[in-house]
C-alpha cells in the first residue's frame, strides 16, 4: 500500500506537509512529487498511470486541474485538496468538486491536507486492520 | 462488501437513483435509507455505526450536515453528494466540503450521484480485481 | 435560567468571549464548553439533551454543523454563530442558516457573538422583567 | 402569548402561509400584517412598538431591512425569513443575518417560513409546558 | 444647498473622510452625523426628515440598512456607500443596492466615499453653474 | 428637464419600459435609445455628450460597461440599472457599482428600472416643486 | 489557417453551434470534435498536438479542464468557453480563467460561443487582410 | 509586431511589470501606457485606434471597463487582466469576461499578467517562427 502525494506547484508544499505529517503518524508509505497538470502534463500522466500507488492525493490552487487530470488516467481513488491562492480558494474548490459525471474526484476542504490524509487512511484501512485500530485510537484522542 | 446510500430527505431520491443505477451496473451490494441528520439523528447514528457497510454515500441539500454526522460516527469512508435545493447547491457543497480537520468527508459535485457511486467502486476495487476490470471496461466505453 | 455556550473548537474562544462578556453584563448564568459535532458527537449530544439549559449558543466555523446537531437533540432555542475561518465565513453562515424545514436554528452574523448573547437575553427576558429592564437600559445607552 | 407575522410585500404571502400553517397547528395566536420597512416605515415602527406581541416574524426579500428595522424598535425576539426574489435569496439572507452588534435578528434559511414558526414556538415553549409537549410530539412524528 | 453625511458607526469615519474631503474641495456645505439605523432609529428618522438637506450620503457596513431607512423618510436623493466590514463588503453592497421597487437608493462602490461625494456634486451642479465648472475642471485634471 | 434612457441591447427593453412607465406617470420628458458601449461606442459618446439631458439612465447586463462609459463623457448624474442576463445579474451589478474613484455611477438594484426612474425624479425634484409634490403623493399612495 | 472547435460533452453542442455559425459566416475553416479532458484525455492530447490547427476553441462546463489541458499540450492560442451547467456557469468560468502562470487560456464569457469565434477571427486576421476587412464590415453592421 | 500594455491606474503597475518582464524575455516590442476608460476615455480611444499595435493587453480592477472599451475601438485581439482591488478581484474578472456577444475580450486570471504576456506571444508566434521556438523552449524549461 502506497500513496502518491502530488502538488501542482512548489508553493503548495505547506499543504503537502499537512498531508505527509498524518501519513507519517499512521506509518503509511508514500512518495511526494511536484507536477503541474498544465506545465508538465507528461509527468502527471506518467505518475497517474503508475501501478505503484493505491491512492492519489492531488493538491492544487486556482483552476486546480491536477486532481481531475490524474483521475482521468487512473481508476484508483483520487483525493483533491483545493488551495487558497485566489478568491479564498473558491476557484480551486469548484474546479476540484465539480468533476463531470464519469470520472470522480474526492474533494476535501480548502487547504485541508489533514483530511486528505485521513480519508486516504480510511480507504486503506478497509483492507488493513492495523490502520483501522490506529484510526480508532486517533478518533478517541480527538474526543479527549 | 456493502454500501449504504442514505439521503437526508425523500426529495433527494432522484439523486439516490443516479447512485444506485451505477452500483447495480457494477453489481455492488447496497442498502438505501432515508435519514435526516437533523430530524432523525438517532437513526443516522445507528446507521453510521453499523459494521455492515464499507462505504457510506450521503446525499443532502441545504446545510447538508448528513455526510459529516455520519463521518463523526464511523472510520469508514464517507462520500457526500451536495443537492441543489437552494443557491444552486453552493450551500450544500460548502457544508459538505468544508469539514473541520480530523473528520474527513469526500465531496463530489453538486447533484453528482453518478460520481459518488464510481468513487465508491474505485475504493472497493482496491481489494476486488473483478471491480477493477469492470472499471477499466467502463472507462474504455466512455472513451468511445 | 441558564445558557450553554458551546464552541466547536478552542480556536473559536475569541468569539465565545464576546458572548460571555454580554451574558456577564446582564447577570445571566451560563456554562462554556468546547465540543465538536464531528470530533466528539457524543459530548455534543449529551450537552444538547441536558435539561439544565434554556438556550444554546453554538459557535462554529467551516461546515459548522454544531448548531444544527444540537438543534436535532433539543426543543430549546439554538442560536448559531458562524465563524470566519475560510471564505470570510460564508461557508459557516450558509451551513448554519440553511437548516432543513423542521429543525430550526437562529443564525446571527459572522463572528457576531455579541448578538447571539443579546438574542438569548431577549428570549429569556420574555419571562424575566428584570432582564427586560436591563435590555431597555442597554438600548438606551446605545442611543447616546 | 401572541406572534406578529409581518411581510414586506404581498408577494411574500406564500412564505407567510408556511409560517401561519405551523402556528395554527400548534394553536399559537398571531396577527398577520403587510408592512414595508421602506414604503411604510411608520406602520412598521407602530407594529414593532406594540406591547401585544412576544415574538416577531419578519419576512422580506432583496435588501430585506424589515427584520432589522423591527428589531431596532423592540426588545422582543425578532426572527427574519429571507425570501428568494433575486440572486437566489443570497441578498436577503446577508441583509438579515449580518446585523450590526447591538441589535440582534435571528435569521432562518431562505424561504424557510416553517423554521421561523418552529423557532418561535421553541421560544414560547420556554414558558408553556403544553407547547413543549406538542414540540416533542412534533419531533417524534418527524422521526417516523 | 447642504448635504448630510451620515455613517452607521464611528468605525466608518475613514470612509466619511473621503466624502468630506471632496465636498470641501468643491466648497459644498455639509453636516456629519453618526447614527445607526438599528441602534438609534429615532435619530436617523429625525435627520432624514430634516428639510435642511438636499442630498443624503449614508455610509454603512454589514446589513447596511442606513441608506434605505433614510430613503424611507425622505424624497431627497440618498446615496449609499457600502463599507467592507465582512465578506469584502458584498453584504453591504447587496443590502444597499437591492432596494425594493418604490424607494430608491443610489449605490456607489464598496468603500468608495469619493464617488458618493462626486455623485452628490453632479446632482447639485444641475442647479449650480459654479459647481458645473468645478466638475469640468476636476475631470480635466484627472485626464492629465 | 429631460432624461435619456439608454439600453445596451434591445433585449433590455422590458427593463426600459419599467423606467418609462414611471417617467410618464410623473410627466417627465425623456428619450429612449439603444446603444451598446461595446458595439457602438461612438453613439454612446455622442449621446453622453449631448447637452440636452439632465440625467442619464443606462440599462445593461453582463459586463455592463454602458453606465460607466456614459459617466466618462458627462458630468451629469448617471444611473445604472444592472440586468439579470447571467449569474442572476451579479456580474452587471458589480460592473456598475464598482466604478473607480473619480467617475461616479449611481447603481440601483438588479432589473430595478422603477427605482432608476424614481431616483431620477428625486434628483429633478430638487429644482421642481411640482415633482416634489407628486413624489410625496406617490409615497403617500404606497403607504396605503 | 484552421480552427479546432472541441467540446467536452455532446450536451455542449448548442454552444459549439454558436461558434461554427460565426466561423462559417467569415469563411474560416474548422473541425469540430467532442472530447472530454477527463473521459478521453488521449484524444484531447492527440488533438491538442495536431499541427493542423492555428487556434483551439474549447467548450466545457463544470470543472471545465478541457481548455487548460489543451493549452498544456500546445503553444497555439487556446480560447475557453465556460458553459452554464451548474451554479450559472461560475464554476466553469473560474476553472477556465484561473489558469496558473505559465500556461495561458483566453476565457470568454459564460455560454458566449460567438465571442470565442470572433476572438479567433481577430487573431487569424492579424495575418489575413481579407478577414480584417470582413471584421470591419461586421463591426460596421453591428453599429447600425 | 508591437504590443500595447495599458493599465487603468498607476496602482496596477505591479501587474504591468509581470507582463513586460515576459515580453522582454521574448524580445517582443511594446509600449506601456496608463489610461483609464472612465477618467480619460479619449486617450483610451486614441490608443485603441492606433494602427501601431497588433495586440492589446489591458489591466484593470474594480468595474474594469478598460479591456472592453479598447475592444470596442479595435479589431485587434484584446487581452484583459483583472486586478484584485476589491472582492478578491471577482468584480474585475466578471466585468472583463462577461463581454456581450459581438465584441470579444480574452480574459486571463486575476492578477495574472504573466499569462497575458504569454497568450500575446502565442498569438504573435502564429506568424513568427522565432517566437514559436522560444515558446517551445520556455515550455521545456517549465517542465524541468
Amino acid at each position: 500500500m502506497k500513496v502518491l502525494v502530488v502538488m501542482g506547484s512548489k508553493s503548495d508544499s505547506h499543504i503537502a506537509e499537512r498531508v505527509t505529517k498524518v501519513l507519517d503518524e499512521f506509518g503509511v508509505d508514500y512518495d511526494v512529487e511536484v507536477a503541474s497538470a498544465h506545465r508538465n502534463p507528461e509527468k502527471v500522466e506518467r505518475l497517474a498511470k503508475s501501478e505503484e500507488y493505491d491512492v492519489f492525493i492531488a493538491i492544487a490552487g486556482l483552476s486546480a486541474a491536477l486532481p481531475g487530470v490524474i483521475a482521468a488516467h487512473t481508476i484508483k481513488p483520487v483525493i483533491g485538496v483545493p488551495v487558497s491562492a485566489k478568491l479564498g480558494g473558491l476557484d480551486a474548490l469548484l474546479s476540484i468538486a465539480q468533476m463531470p459525471p464519469g470520472v470522480p474526484v474526492a474533494a476535501v476542504g480548502i487547504d485541508n491536507g489533514k483530511n486528505a490524509a485521513l480519508l486516504t487512511i480510511e480507504i486503506l484501512a478497509l483492507q488493513n486492520s492495523e490502520l483501522r485500530e490506529k484510526l480508532m485510537e486517533y478518533r478517541e484522542k480527538m474526543r479527549a
